[in-house]
């Protein structure tokens, strides 16, 4: 099931993809186990936003081989954490703003974790029961600060940098689908999940062992090797197969 | 002014200290203008809460000379900036709970920015008028996992590592207060305000040319020298002059 949120008319719903309609939802699908309002909108006609508001995004870094290599990194034992603020985020077809401080911004193609309930200190064998879903992200990062700065957080949290959606998918599995970024039609990232260092359960386990995790809350998991400067005038696209395409043009 | 937030009879307040009473306030306090209910409790009567509901908390790192040297770290031209979780914050009199994962989680006294309005790209000229005031934070550190990990995010984020409190003192103007720690009555850090690197209004409009600032986001302006590792059993005082002491216990 594909849960996205969305406005339409002036007010924001969330709602269950039906090909091209939305099924609105009443309140929150996680309040109200996805009570149907009996309202059916075209897809086409309604504005996407970010499928979820998390009290927090917790990233991993170097996560896949080859972007560890690619940055020039050492591979760590343990997963390697760092934040985005909510601030960050926007939603499908939202501009990506690029910053005067920086003069190479790039993708950065994620499986998102959306967390669907309390969690904290859970196990890896039962880690995936916290799962609510999967959408994509784009860790949009100003690779130039990126390595001037010590910490993994101003270069990565400029306004706009973290693109989330299109929507929520709640019935994939992860194993190796593809996970692929665009810039303009031309492909910068493209890789499979299974390529992972570290797995979603594993990811969500450690990261419960350090905080709690509440519903809505959202897990990044690393980025595959390609990663690309993009321009003003482009657009972004990053994809994973069976979870959906996050697009979004870019402005200066 | 020193405005508290507090649960009393098992509601929650903000409200206004006037020496040992609280002048209950009607909501928030940003938003009714400090308008009150009429109703007074005993300042002893009540638990004080962490006195905002950020949306995050932005940290800045070595802006302290004598803190960077007892880490043996370079000092950077500009602010060094990390995040610290929501689910970290507790309030005054809250246990910090000590993770299993470290044996050396240490005080970091700071001073804290509280933000009191819609801030993006503010000058440095007009930056303390989107100060709302000042509380005491202790950002609490995993000393041992803040130098394993690649990033300062891990060893500052788990569940209680952000006390902030007691309240938020609206009149403050940060000059030369004494700044200071104590570890079950000894003394840890101890220094001034102004031995601060980059100041408060360089602080805000440096973050502020980063990321949108939102009401009550909190801003932790880095510690100084002197810290030290706190154990099971001990309590751990936070203080500035003129803003306010902040305490908590300290459990395994």
């Amino acid at each position: 099931m594909k849960v996205a949120r969305y406005s339409h008319d002036g007010q924001v719903s969330f709602g269950i993809v039906d090909e091209n309609y939305l099924i609105q939802l009443k309140g929150h699908p996680l309040v109200n186990q996805y009570e149907t309002t009996g309202e059916r909108v075209l897809l086409s006609q309604v504005k996407l936003l970010a499928p979820t508001l998390p009290s927090k995004v917790v990233c991993v870094g170097k996560n896949y081989g080859a972007h560890i290599t690619e940055l020039g990194l050492a591979a760590s034992a343990e997963p390697t954490l760092f934040f985005k603020p909510n601030s960050a985020i926007i939603g499908h077809g939202d501009a990506i703003v690029l910053p005067p401080q920086s003069s190479q911004v790039e993708v950065e193609v994620e499986l998102a974790v959306v967390i669907g309930q309390l969690t904290k200190n859970v196990g890896v064998e039962n880690a995936l029961s916290a799962v609510w879903g999967y959408t994509v992200a784009n860790d949009v990062t100003a690779r130039d600060l990126q390595f001037t700065d010590d910490q993994w957080a101003r270069s990565k949290a400029f306004d706009t940098f973290c693109p989330l959606g299109p929507w929520i998918e709640t019935d994939w599995v992860p194993a190796s689908q593809r996970i692929w970024s665009e810039i303009s039609g031309g492909v910068a990232q493209d890789a499979t999940v299974d390529q992972m260092i570290h797995g979603v359960a594993q990811i969500v386990s450690y990261v419960s062992q350090n905080m709690t995790l509440l519903p809505g809350d959202v897990i990044l998991t690393g980025t595959p090797a390609g990663i690309t400067k993009f321009d003003s005038g482009q657009t972004v696209s990053c994809g994973i197969d069976g979870v959906g395409v996050l697009s979004n043009p870019v402005v200066a």
